[in-house]
């Protein structure tokens, strides 16, 4: 009989020596971390050594579910996946929809630790408490629908979920994503881990009940979640219809939809060829994550000239930017059959994109010439080299094997100057928001643990001007270091812990967030939180990410941007004039690190805050 | 409680009134006809008037499945699709199997007959009984296997099975076909026909059981194959293992694997890059329909150049034939792609292949030029002209357009004698063994009701000399009259109707094949059948298709060969030197038509044959 605390287990597969163990998950790991990114985080800075290569047999795969995800509460089909990046050397972790989560709670588990390599290809076969290591040698080189098609035919059953990874993290490109279904969890080269243990795929069937602590509570928070979302003015219609894709229309009408490698923002600004409007010229339907009232997964069909007849799931409004703004194409239907042909090949659409817009401007400034891309014309708004790059990408032919690696490395390889055409944070190609004309985004980015990631301490505030938990000035530096800790760790803590979707906190529960998640909490596991100690939670797990960044070697002199940003200000849109220069971004970076409680100099956290935070253990590692 | 005889139910839908009904199978339909493609042509020749058009909404689309689908009897997964062809204007008729006619038949129904035209695109969802019309709007334009994704979530289950069309069905390409998971019926264009019904896809669940009449004797009769396919000299483990492609081996060595739209033939012999062996590099695993034990569908992954990563469900013999020999073509990775890409775009793998090869001749010799082709080089064995091609087939762009009907139609358009290279036998494209060598195979293609059809009277004693029910020379034409006689009304009899895969037939069951369906029937039905009851069975189908085809207008004249196969001997190979002439062609026809009972001179069924076979209102019919 279930008598309330939360009760969790965690599944350890070793890949070497093929064995699969159940540890009880520890009451105060949900206590202190909730669950999904918090679970991830935990087991990374408690489980890695510092210093283990990120395609070694060291490094750990994490995929983590909360306690949210697989009971009634809506949008909380969600995972985190977590590991030592290879892309930034960082904590690398993504999120990602779908059913696959759903599944994996319901087979018993909170967390899934994948350690060690397996000899040749396999697959894991979880299916309720029963661990199956499957030989996928013939499965090796298969595009993701196709590899999870096969699994379910050979385990003959079609509602098994699968997460697996496509040539490109086979052939370990540091851009490589994990995807179920088609969702990604996309960034900072999980998928390049996957395949560096040979895990070709992770087939789950969950058939178990998640225990609920009291029914009756969880009625109720859910009824505060309806009406919150009922009330919401862009959740429903407009969301659940339009999906990411509005966000061309925002950011260009802002003037901060980046262009051709961040060198034209503000002026190429395809509203009409990109926009909501014209996606919807494409739209077949939409998508539900597992329990999700929204849907805003949009299915788009190309529909003219080379293109007609690819379906994607997206494009998403990162993907309008990676494969359209950043590379100055404007063909949608290219877009969209990029977009698919990267989710088949296991490619992270930002940072292929973001790489392909980086390599045609070193195209366009002679720095790449036709003889190194083999004839491939790479000028800005060539759709057809974009689609043909993902493939030399994923299966590394030629200048594709210069530029699966992502900008930073490839700038190493290219010599000439191309780093300063690299944009990138600590390694990670930045996402579609020109910080210059969103200053929080700015920040954010610097000092994000896992680099230029929109998702850790997005803005939404400036974007929508949601005045939640101040109203903010989007050119204005001054405030913004408050802001973006509030942003990173309620956002962790109400979001990407629980699990729930960033989109439901930012359209519609963000002004009660952190009271929802305690209730939730309290509802869902019987442990009772404060709103201040739901906050606290999302705060311990940033300083444990970058106590693990620390550890790495990860300091001040790593939380800045692309020398771009700081000193060019944008030619033309509502943006026009702006940048960040040094000087604020150190000035919004101290205000950061003192909001923080963190050693201001050298951006690390201090013993006293790790302390404070029930993390002695970390400030010991630190020192030592 | 079920107290014998056939219980089964018809469902009949008409797209126009939006409107399902269930009706009886009579018994007396199951007693004369069995199931299957009996059901099919029984019906059509009942509820169609002659002359309609078969893209019109008086057509109607039969989907039957047999006494055996869906029962524990192996490899009974299979269902007929009939109609009025489109490519021929003949009995459109073809088999599938998978899970999709498991699926049917377990939703309740023996025969789903479809009947008028939808406004706009629809899909059928049907769940045992319960029938839907859904709109299909946004689906027009996906892909087969999208689309069948897309169904699944929007329906929330991924166990339906489904059959759909791709866009060459909506494009209404009489060479199009209906695809189910990656499995076609795939010749005579009955995706046009579903095409111009507007009906995208049929969705089925079905979670009812299949009456057994007696559980005892189906022991008996299962436990008599399974002795039958142990001791089977290739089903295990060769077939099992590799499938169709193993005839590429046998027909290059017997000289039979036509080449370069039958220009090459012995002389063109690809053993070692599209042989057994060569498909072993490529194999990933393999697939099995509902109830098989033995999987003979292959999934292949191509892995070298532009192909890298595509993955197929074949290529099975006939399409190594059609994308492979007859386009001169022997780079592996292309065909599989070719494969793949006809598959999604819901292409006849056999008819698109023979009409491209026509298409390469008729550029070879000038007759088509790049101006026709938009600049594509249409010579012998240009691969990717291949896979360019199927794009512009199902999409009708350009020279796409002109070869999206078969070589036929293409020929009438392109004239310029271009009909003499047209290869085909009714309006059909000729099947993967050049009938020089294989006299009776000459014939089946000749008389068969479909057209140039291997399927309907497979001359396996030509082929792997087993002397069933006589031994043969595949040079000699007498005695092949009888045989193709006996080989169509077997087959029918004992695979297409039961529903039974014919490789059982074929490499098992042969020799007691009437005994072992008369013994399945029984256990199955109550019904009591002699084997040449059976026999007589499929004499019956036989011949009211024959007067089906008779009631459009087709007779003696129209049971020839093209007039390459009767002029030009083969010039290399073991078959070197043969032909079938003119004479040969006339002789066999005779004999075929004396063994049938039918008028020598017409071809047509006599009244007294027909009232022999309890046909007499077809009789009628015809003189009237």
């Amino acid at each position: 009989m279930y008598d309330g605390g939360y009760i969790g287990k965690i599944l350890r597969v070793n890949l070497s020596a093929q064995k699969a163990t159940e540890e009880v998950l520890p009451q105060e790991m949900a206590k202190e971390f909730i669950g999904g990114a918090g679970f991830g985080i935990k087991i990374l800075f408690d489980e890695l050594a510092a210093g283990v290569d990120p395609l070694g047999y060291e490094n750990k795969l994490i995929f983590s579910v909360g306690p949210c995800t697989g009971t009634t509460v809506p949008c909380a089909s969600r995972m985190a996946v977590t590991a030592k990046s290879p892309l930034t050397g960082a904590v690398g972790m993504a999120m990602t929809g779908g059913h696959f989560p759903v599944e994996l709670k319901r087979a018993g588990y909170d967390a899934l630790i994948v350690e060690g390599k397996a000899d040749k290809p396999v697959y894991l076969w979880i299916r309720n408490g029963k661990i199956l290591f499957r030989d996928a040698t013939n499965l090796w080189g298969t595009r993701t629908t196709d590899c999870q098609q096969v699994i379910k035919s050979e385990l003959q059953d079609q509602n098994i979920r699968i997460a697996c990874i496509g040539p490109a993290g086979e052939n370990l490109s540091r851009l490589a994503c994990i995807v179920n279904e088609m969702r990604a969890a996309g960034r900072k080269g999980l998928g390049a881990v996957m395949g560096s243990k040979n895990l070709k795929a992770i087939a789950v069937k969950g058939t178990e009940t998640v225990p609920v602590s009291s029914r009756e509570k969880l009625k109720a928070a859910r009824g505060e979640m309806a009406k919150a979302m009922k009330k919401s003015p862009v959740l429903y219609p407009e969301f659940s219809r339009t999906g990411t894709p509005s966000n061309v229309d925002n950011t260009c009408a802002l003037g901060i939809f980046p262009a051709k490698n961040w060198t034209a923002t503000g002026e190429f600004t395809p509203v009409e060829q990109l926009g909501v409007e014209a996606l919807r010229t494409r739209n077949v339907g939409r998508l539900f994550c597992s329990g999700c009232p929204v849907g805003c997964s949009q299915l788009n069909l190309a529909r003219s000239g080379p293109y007609w007849g690819y379906l994607a799931e997206g494009p998403e409004f990162e993907t309008l930017y990676s494969f359209g703004g950043q590379t100055g194409v404007d063909e949608l239907d290219g877009i969209i059959t990029a977009d698919r042909l990267a989710d088949e090949l296991g490619l992270d659409t930002i940072s292929a994109g973001v790489t392909i817009g980086f390599g045609m401007e070193l195209f366009e400034r002679g720095i790449l010439t036709t003889k190194d891309t083999d004839g491939l014309d790479l000028r800005f708004g060539n759709h057809e080299a974009v689609v043909k790059l993902l493939n030399l990408m994923a299966f590394r032919e030629g200048i594709g094997d210069i530029l699966a690696d992502g900008v930073k490395i490839a700038a190493g390889r290219i010599g000439k100057g191309a780093e300063r055409y690299a944009l990138h944070v600590k390694g990670l190609e930045l996402p579609g928001y020109d910080v210059r004309g969103a200053k929080a985004h700015g920040l954010n980015y610097a000092t994000a643990f896992t680099g230029a990631d929109h998702n850790r301490g997005y803005a939404f505030q400036e974007i929508f001007g949601i005045p939640i938990p101040y109203a903010v000035d989007r050119f204005v530096a001054e405030g913004k270091g408050k802001l973006t800790k509030w942003n990173q760790d309620v956002r962790m803590a109400t979001a990407d812990c629980p699990t729930m979707c960033v989109f439901l906190l930012d359209m519609a529960v963000a002004h009660f967030a952190l009271e929802n998640t305690a209730s939730l909490m309290e509802a869902l596991t019987g442990l009772t939180f404060s709103p201040e100690e739901i906050q606290t939670v999302g705060e311990r797990i940033n300083n444990l990410a970058r106590a693990f960044n620390a550890r790495e070697g990860f300091g001040r002199k790593e939380d800045t941007l692309p020398e771009r940003l700081m000193q060019e200000a944008l030619k033309g849109g509502a943006s026009k004039g702006n940048r960040i220069s040094k000087d604020e971004l150190s000035r919004m970076l101290d205000e950061y690190y003192e909001a923080r409680g963190w050693d201001v100099t050298t951006g690390i956290p201090t013993r006293r805050k790790l302390e404070e935070l029930g993390l002695a253990y970390v400030a010991d590692e630190l020192n030592a």
